[in-house]
């Protein structure tokens, strides 16, 4: 994760990208570059998608995530840190008993 | 890199959520954690944004990457790879060379 | 319409909003409403989420509709020629006969 | 108002088109020329994306506004009447001496 990390931050420094990386552009990117991957999808189900698009849609995944480990990078944020944080915080939102009853319900 | 994927996967199987996880709500989870983080910058230069919202840009940057790596994954994709060809991609697409030319012009 | 465009001015102009209304963040404004209209639909069917969200959802459209106006008219655009213009184009771009033939093969 | 909104829907029956716009397809649409409409300022100040993207700039905001229409018009919902019910609910959530107040402070 840290050699890939470093293999995109190498990737915007060879050609002096960084001074264009406000974080509100990088904000904006990862939104345009997730819609892009949304739109494989549009008037499509899974399977339809999937069969017309998978080259692209694995495209689209590579770029929010590049866009996405800039941003963080560029704020110090520790993509594994916060993510084990949000993690435990959505652990103690959705307690998985709770879950596994709201689940039975949605069926019932 | 794998063992927070396992992590991911395991919070999901833990509240038998990946019955409901189809691609394109995956894809659509994506875009709307894309869009609430870009909230944060909304109406604000970058300096405002991290003095106000640093929290929550975090928390929003983990649910992007969460849904990001569950449809990876769900696609049989592996991220490395498929961000490592993507940056080939576009190493071809934008050779060192050229942008810094670019650059130039840009500010000339 | 023109009607519709005097009171959403008003709203702001008796706020005094317009001098943060930059075109960007209006952009933005319009990206972020969409995914708040979108995010009705997320996990849903079309049935379950008019059941569950209609009055969201009718907000959102509106929320959508009013920084879409604002938009527009900052850029001096007016909202029925546009639109007329994009008919048009789309028109050529999609032939009546053409659509329809394909319409057809994909129910073959 | 009523005219381009027939106008719209009678661009997508001519092609036989409404029988693919699902709820959700629709909303999903919505986002997704919000997107390319903001593609338009990414990198950009104001200024330079006016100057350099105009022509897409307002051919986006006509697809927004179309995707919009149809979805209302699904919906049953009339435009006019959500927008000023949404007015009306902002002014009482953000009465103009507060608001007044609030822009104060923002400089003080």
């Amino acid at each position: 994760m840290e050699d890939l990390l470093k293999e995109i931050n190498q990737f915007r420094d060879e050609r002096d990208w960084r001074q264009y990386h406000s974080h509100k552009d990088l904000a904006i990117s990862v939104s345009l570059e997730a819609s892009e991957l949304l739109e494989n999808f549009q008037w499509k189900t899974d399977k339809e998608a999937v069969a017309v698009n998978k080259q692209n849609i694995q495209e689209e995944i590579a770029d929010v995530y590049i866009y996405l480990m800039m941003l963080a990078d560029d704020l110090d944020l520790d993509i594994k840190d916060i993510v084990r944080q949000k993690l435990t915080k959505n652990a103690e939102k959705y307690p998985v008993d709770e879950v596994h009853e709201l689940n039975q319900k949605a069926v019932d």
